[in-house]
């Protein structure tokens, strides 16, 4: 039976038929109306909220929605089913901004040492200079090329798409017989060499008319897909130089905030095909801004210039990315279909260089250890590091690495996104308007808080949660449990709709007029993202029998990792109670990582030995993690006598003194 | 400046703008108006004239129109250019019959009797069952796969593209980890073998759940490209067999009849797209009747079945399958771009097979010595042959090789189309309504005929034009020149519009009410289609010092030389005067060539030993073909000892008989 849905939004009207049975999200969709899903339809995060305003629909959950809400006609999007005409509000959603965060992504990076292009580059420029066909000799133009190669350079092999075959004639006549050839080599050995006969394999990659400056760039590119931010580097492969460094969120948000939410999503009808169109959109877009960056005495880059490009991210990145079903990266025993792919071009990924271009996507370890820790080990050093030394990727899946240059043990552990701010009531990501640091005054519990941009503020992104977490904790308003102390004497920490709950902002000083609060929940959401990324450290070490306090050096990876208070996520109990110098924050390890295999085979094949090495602990399987887990479910800790810096702020607050002054600010 | 153009066709009416200059082909085709134009555009054959009803015109050319015609305000399509608003009448075209020849076409083929599958076949089934995964063993399905080929076929090396990884996760599933693999074989020696080991790499093809029957069929298909008919057989690797053979018109021949008018066509705007997709709509929906017509109990044969193909053709058929420009091997020195293309598959060629089908177009020798030569050579078994034998590929082109085991030289001709109807007033191909043979009683000069169909005359195809050639001669209508004798006694020879012609069928009997006619310009085009043909193996016979005489058979390939009529081929001096037992026709060589190569590697690599061995001769830059060429142009040849049997049938015409009584009708 057929339903009509009426939806009004942003002041306009449409109506579309669907049978009963429909979800009222894909309704919206088939009228044309984007109603984002963070937590990929699973009726988990609230944001698809609309307000029925005639008929009604059968809420299959109404998690997330108070009374007062269902009152007033409000139902997830995503968990309503049609069942008979309906008339719908769509109220303005949450903006994604897609802020392009240059300023803050762009590292210092130099070009390694030891970089000399023609050793340790897989691609090549070489010129060849051919004899003109004539009556006398008709060769085809493949077979002569192919001898140009043979006598010039010693190559016996040397194989080519048919795609490239239909342009290689008018490129010969062009050059008047005098080409640039750019070309893939495959080692036959691991020697080191330049000559072009030790190698197994020439692939064409493209043919120029003329013989270009050896000097001039080779562009190539190295990417990090991040399940939040996609970051890029533009690199002139001859001389091993970064030229650009963009990033931006990552096009699947809409569709699920965190891996899991976006294989669920993948799983709906035409949901895989959606995502990876949207991750390619986001590096299509990337590359644009990256061509025009570099000024060039001809002008800007251009896509068919790219001619090489190393990929790295979440084994679920990686499969979205392909186009690869990943269901069973998230059903026991936690499969990927693969953790090395084969080396593919920019035509067959999709990617807006040239479409003969070597891709290669990075070898990852297992479902939730993928190729963005194989190449944040790489690029962090850690597979050389004399001393037992942990490496922790902080984002939203919690991944830890623990090791030296003789043995290397990780596991990951699904801390979630509330660090980055969704399943929390106030939580938004790290942009414009994001309370990112709050202080609360011991005696008065007042906040002060730092807002990014320094308008009004729209809500609560990481750090600040991190921030406001401890300040929470060590000013008393929350205890060890997390529960909020209702006795307290400001009429800030109050009874909310979801339980206890503290006001870091009035409503007449927020951006939306409604008041900004951490609650009992959101605290619950955060302490089980901590825990999780505590217990999986501290369960690995145990493991191999390793004290954590005897780990030399705890080196933190991710965009996230550069902006933590390092005393406070030590508060909270996020990270582990050490001399603070031990620590050391390397930003996106990941996209470093991908952009040293982009410039050396030897590095390349270290990625791969990385992964080989790795010896994978699966968590769920362990009920020491369980346990650890659930020790850490608490503020620091429950066995306090691991937070001896933690055990002393409190002691010093019980004097009468916030742990950070606020005339720091 | 715009102008407005309305086109009256089929009882509809549309008008389009176009700028100053546009063709009126262009035009009609953006008012979406398909005019056929089987010269290419090149104002050659007549075709696409329409009636401009209001406004004028530019007539770039008026070749094929005659006074009366321009008076009527006709004017050739691709040759009008657009000054002003114009009102244009379409004509209502000859239809393309698409018939599907397949009563033609059906040879008899057997299985070569040393057949056998798991030696001679490069795809290949194999079994594999799999550990299932668990929790204490999560390595990646491909990783899995690999290792099951490595534990069960001694395989080290396994290959597989990234689209293929997207489906291998589900087989496996479903397959509850027993899985049958479609593997491609690339050998690492010449020494025959079924061991997986001895081969280099594997590429995998496809993947199936559960183990497939080890005799059920694989299928692969063997296809001919020509000029004009495009034939594919169907075939079960696992035996050997062909269950199906379908052939059909090449869907480009609405855009030129020859290979030059096609070359020409693709260098047009857009050209090369238009004719890649025109024969790919050709083989595919050949692909599909032949799947239709093999009964299996499951159902139909599926594209997904299809893992293998061989393509045949001549070096510009395949080009244009490829996209490759082919404007090279039209303009001196005459260089293709490729004549070995390189392996590619199913997806890349647009075939509606297997994406991952091996696709392998044959070697071809050069620009007018194809694939279709090099595979003809190879089943009509000439490079085998003991004594000294000629080998003619009747076409559109007239290939020619002469050899035997031990050497082969080979050229081409361009015949041009007049063997096949077109570039000949009542020209038409071997359709419905086409004269198919003629017969002229030599005293009273009327003209008895056989019609393809049975019903009223339309035209005349290629073997009705042999005919009636020979008859014209034989009877005195034409003189050795080819010269119309406007002295006979019958109103059928009469002077008309393109000079001397005979009446064939009054408009009385024929379907349009026209009479059907031979005029002096069809004899010069006959004339020089068969002088080609002649003077190219003559020639060639000369250049190797070979006295024509002394070669032992003439094999006639191409689907043409399966309805010459040898006696009047031999009296219009097409073929050799020699004992008819000496021509053996077989055939489309062409695809019974592809077939065997389809088959077994060993077929394949001699074909390209063939390629390499024969040695190519360029007649345009010969002056003896000139010279054998001008001798040629005449009935039967200046030279009258060279046809004695025609000179005999000439004096038994002097005593008063036709040299084929009529009562043989």
């Amino acid at each position: 039976m057929q339903h009509t849905i009426t939806f009004t939004h942003n002041d306009n009207q449409g109506s579309v038929e669907t049978p009963t049975g429909t979800l009222l999200s894909d309704a919206a969709h088939l009228a044309g109306i984007d109603i984002g899903q963070p937590c990929g339809g699973q009726g988990r995060c609230g944001r698809c909220a609309v307000q029925v305003t005639g008929g009604t629909v059968r809420r299959r959950s109404t998690l997330r929605l108070s009374p007062a809400d269902i009152e007033q006609g409000y139902a997830l999007a995503c968990q309503a089913v049609i069942e008979g005409d309906v008339s719908i509000y769509v109220p303005p959603q949450e903006k994604i901004e897609r802020r392009l965060t240059t300023d803050r992504v762009v590292a210092e990076v130099s070009v390694p040492s030891d970089y000399e292009y023609p050793f340790a580059q897989t691609v090549r420029r070489v010129h060849l200079t051919l004899n003109p066909p004539s009556m006398d000799d008709q060769t085809d133009d493949w077979s002569r090329l192919q001898t140009a190669f043979r006598l010039q350079h010693q190559v016996e092999r040397v194989t080519c798409s048919v795609s490239l075959l239909r342009k290689i004639g008018d490129v010969l006549r062009k050059g008047d017989w005098r080409v640039t050839a750019i070309i893939e080599t495959i080692r036959l050995s691991d020697h080191e060499t330049i000559r072009l006969s030790d190698h197994a394999t020439i692939r064409l990659i493209d043919l120029l008319p003329g013989h270009e400056d050896e000097y001039s760039p080779l562009w190539g590119c190295a990417i990090d897909i991040g399940t939040t931010t996609v970051s890029l580097w533009l690199v002139d492969l001859v001389t091993g130089q970064v030229r650009a460094q963009v990033a931006e969120y990552n096009g699947q948000i809409a569709r699920g905030e965190d891996v899991i939410s976006r294989i669920m999503y993948a799983s709906r009808n035409g949901g895989r095909d959606e995502l990876r169109q949207r991750v390619l959109d986001t590096i299509n877009s990337l590359l644009d801004v990256a061509f025009k960056r570099v000024k060039l005495p001809q002008g800007k880059v251009t896509p068919e210039q790219v001619v090489k490009t190393t990929i790295a991210g979440n084994s679920t990145m990686m499969h979205l990315l392909l186009g690869i079903p990943a269901s069973n990266i998230r059903l026991s025993p936690f499969i990927t279909t693969v953790n090395q792919p084969p080396l593919t071009t920019g035509r067959e990924v999709g990617l807006n260089v040239n479409p003969e271009a070597v891709v290669d996507c990075l070898p990852g370890v297992a479902s939730y250890v993928g190729a963005d820790i194989t190449a944040g080990v790489l690029s962090s050093g850690l597979d050389s590091a004399e001393n037992v030394t942990l490496f922790l990727d902080v984002g939203t899946n919690g991944e830890t690495v623990l090791g030296d240059r003789d043995w290397l043990v990780t596991c990951a552990c699904s801390a979630g996104p509330a660090f980055e701010g969704a399943g929390v009531v106030n939580g938004m990501r790290a942009t414009t308007g994001a309370i990112e640091e709050v202080w609360i005054n011991s005696e008065t519990l007042e906040p002060t808080y730092r807002v990014i941009g320094g308008g009004k503020p729209k809500g609560i992104c990481g750090s600040g949660l991190i921030s406001l977490l401890s300040e929470s904790f060590i000013t008393g308003i929350l205890d060890k449990g997390g529960n909020v102390n209702l006795m307290a004497t400001n009429s800030r920490v109050r009874d909310g709709a979801h339980g206890g709950e503290y006001v870091v902002a009035w409503g007449a000083e927020s951006e939306s007029g409604a008041d900004i609060v951490l609650s009992r929940v959101d605290v619950d959401n955060l302490l089980r993202a901590k825990a999780a990324i505590y217990a999986g450290f501290t369960v690995l070490a145990e493991n191999v029998g390793i004290p954590l306090e005897t780990v030399d050096k705890v080196l933190i990876g991710g965009s996230f990792g550069k902006y933590i208070n390092v005393e406070k996520a030590v508060q909270i109990g996020l990270l582990p109670d050490m001399d603070w110098s031990r620590f050391e924050f390397l930003g996106n390890t990941s996209v470093k990582g991908a952009y040293l295999a982009l410039l050396d085979w030897r590095k390349r094949e270290r990625i791969t030995e990385i992964a080989k090495r790795m010896t994978y602990i699966e968590l769920s399987a362990d009920n020491s993690f369980y346990d650890a887990f659930t020790s850490a479910l608490f503020l620091p800790h429950t066995d306090m006598s691991k937070f001896p810096s933690v055990a002393e702020a409190l002691s010093s607050k019980v004097e009468g003194r916030t742990s950070v002054d606020q005339g720091d600010f």
